[in-house]
């Protein structure tokens, strides 16, 4: 019997997971990926999100790796990861759902001052305010036009807001102002009033949330970073909230993750912290979607979403 | 010189009323409220929230009443008011576009926890947890398809919520279920994941978002209140979501505003409490749209908006 190693949600959740894939591949071994009874020559397929390095590359008879998320960054991390096989990054229909809904709930929650508001709740305090603008006046930027972004962008204009967009190769995308590559990126953030990253960790994208990108945005700017935590300098984002430079953040995801509880981003007036929820697949999506894989590799059939070790994501 | 008095955000308010009628309307010699040099048949036009019982049917040469919201509760309440006069209700095209925008936010709030998500901030906790659904499974009823409700329909549509609606007269409207009169209000509720209420306050209406209407929905719905305070009961509201039947809600108006502090909405963990800003149009839209009444009504064109004293709305 194929069997699939998972680490994802801890043993505890082996018992959800088991019957998700009872339902979508009912011929697979579904085992916990500390299982001391299953040999490395077993496992056929493994489905992780930080697996420990050197450990997928001793397992013989592989064939398929999935990642548990969007995106692949600490399984790729492991140098000895090895790159003949296909990685497939997670892509049910319902992620890229959810994630336009929490990109479009972020962007609102900035033109609206959902934090002020929030803080005013916490303090009973009444406090009417008159937000400035509506969303035809709030031109949003979506750094990223793959799966997430790009369904981003047609979420974002259903609410009136004027879209932008940047990747790496140019993008045709009703309604989307695109821009693309380096020699048209501070044409795109010069009119972005809401930045939104949804760009994959690469060492070009490292860091690129800091302070020479934040001096390239109008003042009062808003940004989400729904990407990464490499993607973002904390420190610089912080710098240019206290300077009013930028209007507020809502940051998922941080490069230290669970995000220390001494952070100063936590009770920073202008950021909504959440905690790397943008976009998470129900686990019976997931194995949904790890088993109609499965199937297609067996079958012969082209797989979805594969990483691409030369492109980095 | 024909003279407006203009009695919204007090008179702290009055030069930047001026400078925006002086836009708008260059003629109109505009005045505070409780100006004492303003005698009563000098005026000829009042723009209000809750003017003093009586006081608008001393005003001998009054030719239009504008409400500073959509709602005119609060004019209608005096039992002196001239009803022969043409009252309007205020609709910008800004204020249904905020309006949607704050509804999409709301829904998508509890659709995603966020009264969870913040609380969590608030004791630097980090949190993960899956929302259940996504917007398309879960169905939206809105209450009243008037200027608001229609185009909030429209805009949760966009993010891929089933809306469904409800009115006194039958609507037809792309893509909502139509629901019509007390009849068909089960039905409705039968189905709605999140309530949204969008009634104007009038007697049919009052205490209608209570312990009766609450049980007619599905155990887990949400609620949004963007109405009037007069339309909900807040103990029955408090205990459905004590109990779990109901499992969050967003209340944007209060019975008394504002909210004093010892009301248990504030601090309890599954209300989100916003102080009546779900649709403020600016200051600068609302000039605009009185000085466009004004002239439509010097020039005998069909005035926008008008209230019906035997409809009640
Ligand atoms: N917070 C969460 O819960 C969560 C959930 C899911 C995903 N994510 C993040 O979202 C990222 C995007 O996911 P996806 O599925 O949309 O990925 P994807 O389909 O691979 O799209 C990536 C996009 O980024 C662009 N890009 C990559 N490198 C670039 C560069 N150097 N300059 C400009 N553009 C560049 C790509 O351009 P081309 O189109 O030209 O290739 C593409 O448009 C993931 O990698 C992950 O980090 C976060
Ligand atoms: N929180 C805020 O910031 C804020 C801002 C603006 C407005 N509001 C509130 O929103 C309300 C709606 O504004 P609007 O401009 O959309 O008003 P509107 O255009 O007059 O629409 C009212 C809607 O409610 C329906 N309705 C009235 N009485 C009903 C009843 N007894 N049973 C069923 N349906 C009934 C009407 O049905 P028909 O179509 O059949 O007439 C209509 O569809 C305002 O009255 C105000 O209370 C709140």
């Amino acid at each position: 019997m194929p069997t699939i190693l998972v680490k994802s949600g801890g043993e505890a959740a082996m018992p959800e997971w088991q019957r998700h894939f009872a339902e979508f591949a009912p011929g697979l071994d579904v085992r916990w990926w500390g299982d001391a009874g299953v040999a490395p020559e077993q496992v056929d397929y493994v489905l992780v999100w930080d697996p420990e390095p050197g450990r997928i590359g001793r397992m013989p008879n592989l064939k398929l790796i999935f990642g548990t998320g969007a995106g692949v960054d600490f399984i790729t991390a492991d140098p000895d990861l090895p790159k003949h096989l296909p990685l497939l990054r997670m892509a049910t229909k319902g992620s890229t759902q959810r994630m336009g809904e929490f990109v479009c709930w972020a962007a609102l929650s900035l033109l609206k001052d959902a934090r002020r508001v929030a803080l005013n709740q916490a303090a009973a305090r009444w406090k009417f305010f008159e937000p400035e603008f509506t969303a035809r006046e709030s031109t949003i930027g979506v750094m990223g036009l793959g799966n997430m972004g790009s369904r981003a962008a047609v979420m974002l204009q259903g609410l009136g807001f004027p879209v932008r967009g940047w990747s790496r190769s140019r993008k045709d995308l009703p309604g989307v102002t695109c821009f693309a590559g380096a020699e048209e990126f501070d044409a795109f953030l010069a009119e972005t009033k809401i930045l939104v990253c949804l760009l994959p960790a690469t060492p070009e994208t490292q860091g690129i949330l800091g302070a020479p990108l934040l001096q390239k945005l109008p003042k009062g700017a808003g940004l989400v970073n729904v990407g990464r935590g490499s993607h973002q300098k904390l420190g610089d984002i912080i710098a240019a909230l206290d300077s009013g430079h930028l209007s507020g953040a809502v940051l998922d995801v941080f490069e230290k993750e669970p995000l220390p509880a001494e952070s100063p981003a936590w009770a920073h007036p202008k950021i909504i912290v959440t905690p790397h929820i943008a976009s998470l697949p129900s686990r019976r999506e997931r194995a949904e979607y790890v088993a109609a894989a499965i199937a297609d590799h067996a079958a012969g059939r082209p797989l979805p979403n594969l990483y691409d070790h030369a492109r980095g994501y």
